[in-house]
């Protein structure tokens, strides 16, 4: 008997991706694994659907490895190690052969980059979008994951990399973006498909931050949902805000984009806060994961989650929202 | 601030399914969790699309509970206990809150029933129907997962449950079932809505299965894969299946409805295998877990994943496909 499609497409794409003793050759109902003694596991869960969280003419080798990497990014923001992951992949019928092929081929690009199997998944048909949801595993020493609640106040706010680039990638990427050089539209389009994941860091900021998250519906809410859970109120200095090039010439040419990079998604860079006395153990961290951090706000006395952001005169600024929301 | 609708949503539906400290109040990056000490982990995910796995006018409790049993099911064909579960749910924009609320409490009655906690998830918007994933974690004791590889040439081949009436379901729910009464459509529309995971037979088949699976996409073709794991072919008479007298009635009625009970998916019954000096091992297990078991064939020696399928007379029926396939 000859296998059904699927199968057949399970075995030419995804089997190499499952090259673990765990994932059982994709070939049983779950995966079977032997928890690494004395570590905790940690695990999220995170959906794409295509035309909301990528374009349909990205690349699909992209929206696989970003769909890895949006997970990844949950691990880094609890300091967990990777370890396997699942998928859920829904095609259209009809789907393009060579459209999953790239996906499958960025997938392991990104499996060898991250060493991280994948121990187990579903394929399935929709008439709506390419719709895919991952979960990952990732461990992380009993005691050490890094938690959204913690933060004290008069804690130090600091972000990793640069913020804004995601939402102006994709800014770029709709031709939203006028009288930028084509190498910034390239630079900011990059960081909109390939989130970089921020292991490094996360894994070794336990003992020095007071809270850790991951930026990927804005920076104004999700530095909200930080301050709320710390129950204290926070400001963020847009002028203290880390741009990229890219996202600085985007700003000078037409500078109401500025407030993107304050309420803008898709950046996957981590929010974390530490104490003032702790800045240079921040930076040492910093500098030992080779990964830019800025200090850019702090948490202050007043309701809990109210997050004021303040223009380069110290004013308050105008925000027509405060991120991303689905519904 | 006030929360966004999507943070409002998580709270007051997924919440109170969240209720164990692992899940960290569905405020963090990711669910942390200690393993329990001495056991292994069992993984697996589906999905289930809108108009494709279920109708788009189902009770949305059902849609919610059979998203979680068709994962248990995958536990119960491992043989591992429940522990947790993470759900992506994708919804279009505009979506009826009275019909998430449904799915909502349909998950709490099967969270409560089968003692297994939501620690994890994601709720996105998308274009298309509603789509969900979800990724089920079970345990196991060492060296007793049962595996889909294992069986034995001349090993009997079994199967919990009845067979046919999810498929038979759907033709009942799509009105292409005719001349049958109506509490017999009622028994079908159920089994179709609202498989029953097989997780205490699941438990007790270690040292008695060679061999077990779950019963999704149709009895021969999953009996095809377990005969190719094995290296054998297969057999599997038709006269032998166990019908509901609901399937019973359909197939009085319309006789070449017969051939779904071979082919037709969404049964999530466990299909295994045993010796035959294992019989009344079986029968003790299927006893002590009070489910009905029935021999419906065996391993015979030929090309790996060749089933044949007899009937009655012992003649090979004619099957115009053998099981679902989404491409």
């Amino acid at each position: 008997m000859t296998l059904p499609a699927e199968f057949q497409l399970i075995g030419k794409h995804f089997l190499p991706l499952a090259d673990v003793p765990e994932a059982l050759g994709l070939a049983d109902d779950a995966a079977l694994l032997r928890p690494p003694a004395g570590l905790d596991l940690v695990i999220s869960t995170d959906a794409m659907v295509g035309g909301v969280h990528f374009l349909p003419d990205d690349p699909s080798d992209t929206v696989g490895r970003k769909v890895l990497r949006v997970n990844l990014s949950d691990l880094a923001a609890m300091g967990a190690d990777p370890l396997g992951f699942l998928l859920t992949v829904a095609l259209p019928k009809g789907f393009d052969q060579a459209w999953l092929r790239g996906f499958a081929v960025g997938l392991r690009t990104d499996r060898r980059d991250f060493g991280i199997p994948l121990l187990g998944g579903d394929t399935v048909s929709t008439p709506g979008p390419v719709t895919l949801s991952l979960t990952v595993l990732g461990t992380v020493l009993p005691g050490r994951a890094l938690r959204r609640a913690g933060a004290q106040l008069g804690d130090i706010a600091w972000v990793s990399g640069t913020v804004g680039d995601g939402a102006l990638g994709l800014l770029a990427l709709t031709g939203k973006l006028h009288g930028l050089e084509g190498r910034h539209q390239a630079h900011l389009s990059d960081r909109y498909r390939l989130p970089q994941p921020r292991l490094a860091l996360g894994a070794r900021l336990h003992g020095v931050a007071t809270a850790c998250m991951d930026v990927s519906d804005g920076l104004a809410q999700d530095f909200a949902h930080l301050a709320r859970a710390a129950g204290c109120a926070g400001v963020i200095e847009a002028a203290a805000l880390p741009l990229s090039p890219a996202a600085a010439a985007a700003i000078r040419a037409t500078p109401r984009l500025r407030a993107v990079a304050v309420t803008g998604g898709d950046d996957y860079e981590l929010l974390f806060t530490a104490p003032p006395e702790a800045t240079t153990a921040v930076r040492d961290v910093a500098a030992a994961a080779n990964i830019a951090v800025t200090a850019i706000g702090r948490l202050e006395p007043g309701e809990p989650g109210e997050v004021r952001v303040l223009d380069e005169a110290g004013a308050p600024m105008e925000l027509r929202g405060r991120g991303w929301s689905h519904f």
